[in-house]
């Protein structure tokens, strides 16, 4: 009965780990803290100097690390204030910088490897599609139905395999990067399972033609990947490797090379990584996102060279440009126009897609539809926006038949496409003549293209597949200022310049600037700019484009979140928001006014029957240790699974069998007592629930392996002496926290601490919860929930 | 004889403050961490609470307030473990954005004038110079005077001028702001003095044509800028612009606008700055620097199209590289091999640079010699550099005649040099042909000039003048990469791409891979990568630059320093340095290895004679507070200047006269008593004592207010009532801690956190101390000062 009871405890305790529905709000304790060699090895020094005979805390660390692998470690490090360790020193705490060359190396290779031959699959995909309605051109029908059956298909496969394998790889994974590196660990986030449903899900959605991006889903593919990896060389070369520190460390160098090897540009990736998933940025980790991601990048188009689909290596979108005068000054205004003009459009793409997201949550029926029948939002979805851009059909007036990549090589072409001006000998070549329709201006033809786009990307990026939002936004920005572009290139065809010789105005300077400036507005990123530069290979046009992004971007953020920022609040994940920009008033809110009053907490001189029912009441992941009720002077904190396994010692079975001994030994009977004695096999109770009590915060539940523990504790009683008389003198007794780990400085705030500094203090350090004294008295406690509530209330009112 | 002393106290004080020469030792307690408005609002509040009557606290404020502008304020926050809002924080209490709009385009639009300015000036300087030696042409010994007076008149000039007004302005000032920005205070290098000094001797600097950079000491000027325009701005609207902390954050945007205008590069500029100047790096505040960076970049084109040097917007030195085949992916290798000696080169500069500061302190008699002629030695350096790039000399062998924008224009040239291969219709055109001897080949040329700029770069950049190192590195690197490029070229006439089409080898793309890994080798930097893109405009060489500059960096940052933190270690500047990149065995030390065991404490049941006892004995800022001798329990921390205003109101005039009063109505004598007691002038010693303890940091003897203080009370004492029984009365009594501001929660590490841990932690806090405690017992106190010794210690012996 001891047996099945101890499987139970390990069965839930797996079970719980691998569930995905489980609240957020509590998966949000769970944290990655603890290097387990520099723990076993300061547990080992501890044993030995404390004279602890047993080694418990030794075989208990051996046992948790074979199975590391697989499951949430916690371990809290006796280290004060190393809950910043968990975000900060991570990036710090590295043994052999030569192990770190060879796994970014790896990492940028294989990601190289993984984009290029997506990108293969990808254009065979669409080239396929292509095939098949040009076979069939005789028969517009026919035409259709395959137009029209092949992206259902794919975005359905897509739909239907990662929601099957791994629901965790829809979307962009941008925002659940975002929270990782925060120090919020979302395992399931991190499997196989996902890598695989990520990789063969996106290149489906991809190749069906939709409006969706590749990038963000990339930075997720580039992290599974170093995770991955990581726990791959962990098994071969074990030491370093297995250190969780230096993964979460990679894991920010995935983010670079993930941007980087997806559009060749590894200067942008690094910024564009840092930008949208840091919040504070160590320095000295700057050259592993760069050395990894110019790698990834240098690799990826060497692939390109070598399929002789080019000649050497280039930019992934090479502009031609001239040199010479690549713009004038008196463009300027017009290039600031577009800027803010992109920033609105910007913010209302993001406003678009909440919205869409929240109306289909609003509406019970179509919620309760959809729920049921989770592939036919994306089949409908895609009908509609294949039907549309059926190039017969609709699909004539907005370019439907170019690819996303096409469009962007003619959006970006540096001849003028409206025929007044010079560019009157305009010959239609390559994908040019898709966008000049006999009957219709090329002006309307870019009109419709933007908005039909818009709120075609606006609803793609919401259907359950693996996709990313910032390829679309980039092609509508494009378009946009090819827009602008030839609007100013019909208004001045001899160019402004005054100065005897004609410059003619370049309409895909202004591609470039709005690409630019829209995606950065809805990314709130300034390092979109690099991106196109590197993306198109000419940094002529760097002024423009800076000044059009940082317009874009003040205007965007005084007016919505950021994309991931707003997935981030849709989603509900556990991620401190930002506190925005110029609403500082909103924010005249005091520790005080939110800190929690009644805190959970032990004595000195705690008994435990205290330690039993706190631990039974609450739900904190750590306790606070106080000198006594009436001096209330903080002393330290106590993890919870410290405290349950000093319970469980005191209450457990070689207590137990110690006393029957005495007892035997005090009756006379010790016949068959050595038999019980001998039996420390390692499922023994004892073990078995510090064990578990390791793994406690990777389930949904905490208080189960205390509850089992107690109900084992319970059954050995049952089957053996029904001491419940021994048991309550147990509890009784004060508590000895000899051998119990207290963290002798858990992080402390005063209650005049205003809600700025606490939320700067929070996500530096990476806390969780601090405690509010008050000269050395514990008057409260503060944990991220209460920072993020008040924020996002703050927040919410003032959008 | 009380008004005297009081006098005296403040007249020390402000001396004191203004002293250069005091010891950096102490220097580096001081800093800037309060603002002053919240913490009146907070001293307010906290009096009204506190029901405490006389405003003291809030009079002082007002007080120090009115001197805030000139003096060193020190104000510790009442919010626990504020110390990080120092360094941190600061970049966040912004309460008004719009603001910080205005702000950022006033300073970038004061840099690019200033830029400009400097840039026609030191041309116009360089014009002269030629004029005068082309003039001369029919004697070369006139010749040879004019060519070599010109610069040694210039430099003596400028390194007297500098001498005299402001001898901060020396040398680069990006170390000097690398420390400003770790929390560090070094008041008088953010004058209005050192401004004038630093634009002033730097244009003669540079004017002189002497192998000196601008870049380096316009980070200086332009954080310069930013200080004195915030001045201003607070003198003009008061406010926000008197927050300091907000300052420093600018200082952090100035350094991206110094960088920016200088080589209108925005966003190179912002990467440098961060590079260079932060450890970690709030991505919160990107913005700022892009904006002001971007807008001081425009600015300083826009000035220069308006003054018809250029038709439009372009970058400084454009390239024309042919876009279609940039570079072939079998030259690869040759950046590559390129880049790792970039590296080793930079290793040496970096060493060599060292070599001769070192030398030159060691030397005694040169030493001393130096030290009493002070313009001496730039005079003979200046002097030897000048004789050796006579033109007509050994000039005409190593291109001397070229200013450096010149020498690099051609360095960057788009055209072979060597006669080899298809260059062979080479015209002379524009500065190539100083580069061509007739009788010496190219090559020599190129190898002479690497080798004897390189040297003289070393040497000059060691003269007492306003100058950095950026930019002869950069064209050193420039000439090594054109060397490689014309080796290339002459072993592959034809190009190495095989595929029918010949592409000849561009040797200028060489040289802007070998400015950029040079460069980015010295500093430790990768954004030289994003400099050059920006510089030349042109990004078609991004992958070899990348290559080159990530290797450079790996092989230079494991053989010597950066140049800035080198010259940190030179001047000794109180900057704690970063932990070499794999020498993690020397830092095997944990906290109790390197911490005082010595704390000084207060204990809750101190006497006021305990007080003064620890205040007479010890030189710490800040005093911990413990609960009682025996139990050790670590409550708190005190300021010093706390402790002081105690033990001046326990003993001073009020407290005294109180008590005379007492005495005299008890002997019935109170004739000549309410004259006194009405006497309460600002002048009274109670009130002094408390301005003067204010602002005891920046005074380099900390303990002078004090002494002075009791020194005015036994001056009051001797005049009036020699009650030296009172005063031990007074002395015994126990110390009452209800009016004292005590830190509650000082940070605190225990026994066993490591080296590495610590530095993270002091470096990411930017704290100054932190106590040692075990289970809330106080064991020790680790200070800066120790953690630095130690890591210095195991540098140096790494290198």
């Amino acid at each position: 009965e001891v047996e099945a009871t101890v499987v139970s405890v390990e069965a839930s305790a797996t079970d719980a780990g691998q569930q995905h529905h489980e609240p957020k709000e509590q998966r949000m304790y769970g944290r990655y803290t603890q290097e387990l060699g520099v723990y076993a090895k300061e547990e080992a020094a501890r044993l030995r100097d404390g004279g602890v005979r047993d080694g418990g805390g030794l075989r208990r660390n051996t046992s948790v690390r074979s199975r590391a692998a697989d499951l949430l470690e916690y371990e809290k490090d006796p280290c004060a204030k190393c809950q910043m360790c968990a975000s900060r020193c991570q990036k710090f705490l590295i043994s052999r910088v030569g192990e770190d060359w060879i796994f970014l190396i790896l990492l940028g290779l294989l990601m190289a490897l993984v984009s290029w031959v997506m990108d293969y699959a990808i254009a065979f995909c669409q080239e396929a599609q292509k095939w098949m309605y040009g076979g069939l051109d005789s028969n517009m029908l026919l035409q259709y139905i395959a137009w029209v059956t092949y992206p259902v298909v794919l975005i359905t496969f897509s739909a239907g395999f990662t929601q099957i394998l791994a629901p965790q790889a829809v979307g962009s994974g941008i925002p659940e990067m975002k929270t990782i590196l925060r120090g919020v660990v979302l395992k399931e986030y991190l499997t196989f399972k996902t890598f695989v449903a990520k990789v063969i899900g996106l290149t489906c959605a991809l190749g069906s033609g939709m409006p969706l991006g590749k990038e963000g889903p990339f930075v997720h593919v580039a992290s599974l990947c170093a995770a991955l990896l990581s726990k791959f060389m962990a098994a071969l070369f074990g030491g370093t490797y297995m250190n969780e520190l230096r993964n979460t460390e990679m894991l920010s160098a995935a983010c670079a090379v993930g941007v980087g090897c997806c559009f060749a540009a590894p200067i942008g990736g690094v910024l564009f990584s840092i930008e949208v998933t840091s919040t504070f940025f160590a320095v000295r980790n700057y050259w592993r996102g760069f050395f990894a991601a110019t790698f990834s990048a240098f690799i990826f188009r060497v692939l390109a060279v070598w399929n002789q689909e080019e000649e050497t290596i280039t930019a992934l979108f090479k502009t031609r440009f001239r040199l010479d005068f690549p713009f004038d000054l008196q463009e300027l205004p017009a290039f600031a126009i577009l800027g803010i003009a992109c920033g609105f459009g910007g913010a209302l793409f993001v406003y678009l897609n909440r919205l869409i997201v929240e109306c289909m949550r609003k509406q019970k029926t179509i919620n309760k539809f959809l729920l049921r029948k989770r592939l036919v939002y994306p089949a409908l979805v895609t009908l509609l926006v294949s039907t549309l851009t059926f190039p017969p059909g609709f699909g004539q007036f907005m370019a439907g038949q170019l690819t996303q990549h096409e469009s962007l090589v003619a959006l970006f072409d540096n001849r003028t496409w409206c025929r007044q001006g010079v560019a009157e000998e305009f010959d239609y070549i390559s994908h040019s003549h898709a966008w000049k329709h006999p009957q219709v201006n090329v002006f309307i033809t870019l009109i419709l293209f933007i908005i039909m786009k818009f709120w075609m990307s606006a609803v793609a990026t919401t259907m359950p597949v693996p996709c990313g939002a910032f390829m679309p936004v980039f092609l509508i920005g494009a378009a946009f200022g090819r827009l602008v572009g030839e609007i100013m290139a019909a208004m001045f065809p001899d160019g402004i310049h005054a100065d005897g010789s004609v410059y003619p105005i370049v309409p895909g300077g202004y591609a470039v600037v709005g690409a630019a400036a829209l995606s950065g507005a809805v990314t709130h990123t300034v390092s979109t700019a690099v991106i196109v530069f590197e993306l198109t290979g000419q940094i002529s046009h760097i002024l423009p484009v800076m000044i059009a992004v940082i317009l874009a971007n003040a205007v965007a953020q005084s007016l919505q979140p950021s994309l991931y920022d707003s997935i981030i609040r849709i989603k509900k994940l556990p991620y401190l928001p930002e506190l925005g920009m110029g609403h500082h008033e909103k924010y005249n809110i005091r520790v005080e006014d939110i800190m929690v009053r009644d805190v959970r907490f032990i004595t000195l001189t705690s008994s435990y029957r205290d330690l039993q029912e706190v631990l039974l009441t609450g739900q904190l992941k750590t306790l606070a240790l106080v000198e006594s009720r009436d001096s209330m002077i903080l002393l330290g904190s106590i993890e919870r699974s410290q405290l349950q396994s000093l319970l469980s010692h005191q209450l457990g079975r070689q207590r137990r069998l110690e006393h029957l001994r005495q007892l035997a030994q005090d009756n006379g009977t010790h016949d068959h007592l050595p038999s019980l004695a001998t039996d420390s096999t390692p499922s023994s109770p004892c073990i078995s629930t510090e064990e578990s009590s390791s793994f406690s915060p990777a389930v949904s539940n905490v208080q189960l392996p205390l509850k089992s523990a107690l109900k084992t504790v319970s059954a050995i009683s049952d089957t053996e002496t029904p001491n419940t008389e021994w048991e309550e003198q147990q509890l009784d007794m004060p508590v000895d926290f000899k051998n119990c780990k207290i963290d002798p400085a858990p992080f402390q705030l005063v209650e005049r601490t205003s809600l700025h500094k606490t939320h700067t203090i929070f996500s530096l350090l990476g806390l969780d919860h601090a405690y509010v004294t008050s000269t050395g008295r514990l008057v409260g406690v503060v944990s991220l929930k209460e920072v993020r509530m008040c924020i996002d209330l703050a927040v919410v009112s003032a959008y």
